[in-house]
C-alpha cells in the first residue's frame, strides 16, 4: 500500500468526532478512513488532564498499528490537552481541532466578541481563547462550560424536549454576552447545532470545528503530497468502538447517512 | 531573532505577486515580510523551463540569506516549474500557488466547469488541470493563455482603454465556454479584475489565488508553530526589484495603498 492509499485516523471520546469525519467523507471522498470512539470512557472532558493524555495516546497507538497517514484528533478536550505531545512525537501529521476553529472565528467575526462553548476540560484549558488572544489580541472571548451536552449527544436523545430544556438553561449567560460568533468547541455539539442556533438566534455565526479542520487535513494531504487518487472502487470506512456497537451504529448510520456501517467493538490495550 | 520574528519571502517576476503579499498584510498583519521582484526578466512566461526554474533558485537563494521562515512563491509560472524541486530542497516550508487555487476552485464550481488563464508557461505546464482532475475526475477544465495580460500590469496600464480592449478580445473563446468558475492562474491578473470580471459576467466566480494561498500560508504557520505573536512596533516591510525602482514603488504604492514603500534595487547573483 502506497503512502497515498493509507487511510486517514480520526479518533474521539465517542461520537462526537462522526461530526468531523461527516466533512471529511464530503470534501475527501477519495480517501480511506478509520474512526475509533472510546464510547467506553466518554464523556473526557471533567476528566483529569493526565488520564486524557493517558487515553488519547492509547487510541493513537490502536489506530497507528492500523498503518494511518495522518491523525486527526476529532475532539477537543484530548486536542487541548495531548495535540502538542502527540504532534511531536509522530513521524506523521496530526491535526487538532482548536487552531482550525479559532482561524474560522477570528475571520468571521465583526465585533471582536466571540463565544466559546466546550467540556469543562477544554474550557479550562482555555485553548481557544489563548489561541483567539495570540491572533487578535483585542478579541473578547467569553467561555462558557457545558458539561450537559455531551450525554444528550452519546445517548442520542438530541431531538428529545429535554435536549431543548437543557441548551436553553445552559445558553443564558452566552446569550447575554452579545457575542456575533460562537465556536462550537466540542465535536459533539454540531449534533445540537438547531437547538443552539434557534437560542442563540440567526444572526450568530456557528464556527463548526470539524468543517474548518477538514479544510487543514484537505491542505496538509496536498502539502504532504499524500492525497489519495481518484479510484473506482468503493474507498475504506472502518469504525471501533470501546463501547456499545449497537448504540454507536444507530448514531453513525442516522448522523452519517450510511445504514451499511457496521463498527466494531475493540478493548484498548492498558485500559 | 526567534524563529517566529524571521520574516516570510515572497518572490514573484515582477509586481504580480504583490497581489498575494496584499492579503498577507490583510490576514498576517503581525508577520514580517520581504518582497522579492524580478522586474527586470519579467514576464517569466513565454521563457523555457530550464531558464525559469534557473531564475527562480536565484531568487529564493537571494531570500533565503534574508533568514526567511517561510517562501511564498507568489507565482504562478514559477510555481508550475520550480516548486516541487525548491520546496524538497528547502529546510522551511514553501508554499506555491497553483494547489490552493486549485482547491478553492473545486469548492466553488456547480457546473464542475472551470476555467483557467494564466501566462503560457503555466498553461502549457497543464498544473492546474492536473490538480483539479485528481480532485475531481469530473472537471471540464478550459484553459486560456493571455501572455498579453502581463504586459498591461507591469507597465502600470490597467485602467487604460487599451486594457479593456485587449482583456475583451484576449477572453472571448473563455467566454463561449461557459465556466461558472475562472482561476486567475497567475498573480498579476487580480490588478485586472474588474475588467475580467465584466468582461465574464457578475455570475462567474473569479477565484485569486493569492487569497487562497495566504490561508494556507496561515494554517502552515500554526501548523509548523512559526505564526509571529503580536507586536506594538511596525512590523517589517522590505521590498526589492531586480528592475526600475521608480516603476516599482509606482504600482507597489497604489496597490497596497501604502505611499511609503521605497523598494531597493538588487542585483542578482549570476544573472
Amino acid at each position: 500500500m502506497s503512502k497515498n492509499e493509507q487511510p486517514i485516523g480520526f479518533i474521539d471520546s465517542g461520537v462526537g468526532g462522526l461530526t468531523v469525519l461527516k466533512e471529511a467523507l464530503k470534501q475527501l471522498p477519495n480517501e480511506n478512513v478509520i474512526y475509533l470512539g472510546d464510547n467506553a470512557r466518554c464523556p473526557y472532558g471533567p476528566r483529569p488532564k493526565e488520564q486524557i493524555l493517558a487515553f488519547t495516546w492509547q487510541l493513537t497507538k490502536f489506530l497507528l498499528e492500523k498503518n494511518i497517514k495522518m491523525l486527526v484528533i476529532a475532539c477537543n478536550t484530548a486536542t487541548a490537552v495531548a495535540l502538542d505531545e502527540i504532534k511531536e512525537k509522530l513521524p506523521i501529521p496530526v491535526v487538532g481541532v482548536i487552531l482550525p476553529g479559532a482561524r474560522a472565528a477570528v475571520k468571521a467575526t465583526k465585533t471582536n466578541k466571540i463565544g466559546i462553548i466546550g467540556t469543562q476540560g477544554t474550557i479550562q484549558s482555555a485553548s481557544y481563547e489563548t489561541a483567539l488572544r495570540l491572533k487578535v489580541p483585542e478579541i473578547q472571548p467569553f467561555s462558557l462550560a457545558c458539561p450537559r451536552f455531551v450525554p444528550i449527544v452519546e445517548s442520542n436523545q438530541v431531538r428529545s424536549s429535554v435536549a431543548k430544556k437543557i441548551v436553553a438553561e445552559t445558553l443564558l449567560p452566552m446569550q447575554r454576552a452579545k457575542v456575533d460568533t460562537l465556536i462550537l468547541g466540542c465535536t459533539h455539539y454540531p449534533l445540537l447545532r438547531p437547538l443552539i442556533q434557534s437560542v442563540m438566534g440567526e444572526k450568530v455565526t456557528l464556527i463548526d470545528s470539524g468543517v474548518e479542520t477538514i479544510g487543514e487535513v484537505s491542505m496538509l494531504l496536498d502539502y504532504f503530497d499524500i492525497a489519495h487518487l481518484p479510484v473506482n472502487h468503493q474507498p475504506i470506512r472502518e469504525f471501533y468502538t470501546t463501547g456499545s456497537v449497537d448504540a454507536f451504529n444507530q448514531i453513525a448510520r442516522t448522523w452519517l447517512e450510511k445504514p451499511e456501517i457496521n463498527a466494531k467493538h475493540i478493548k484498548i490495550k492498558g485500559a
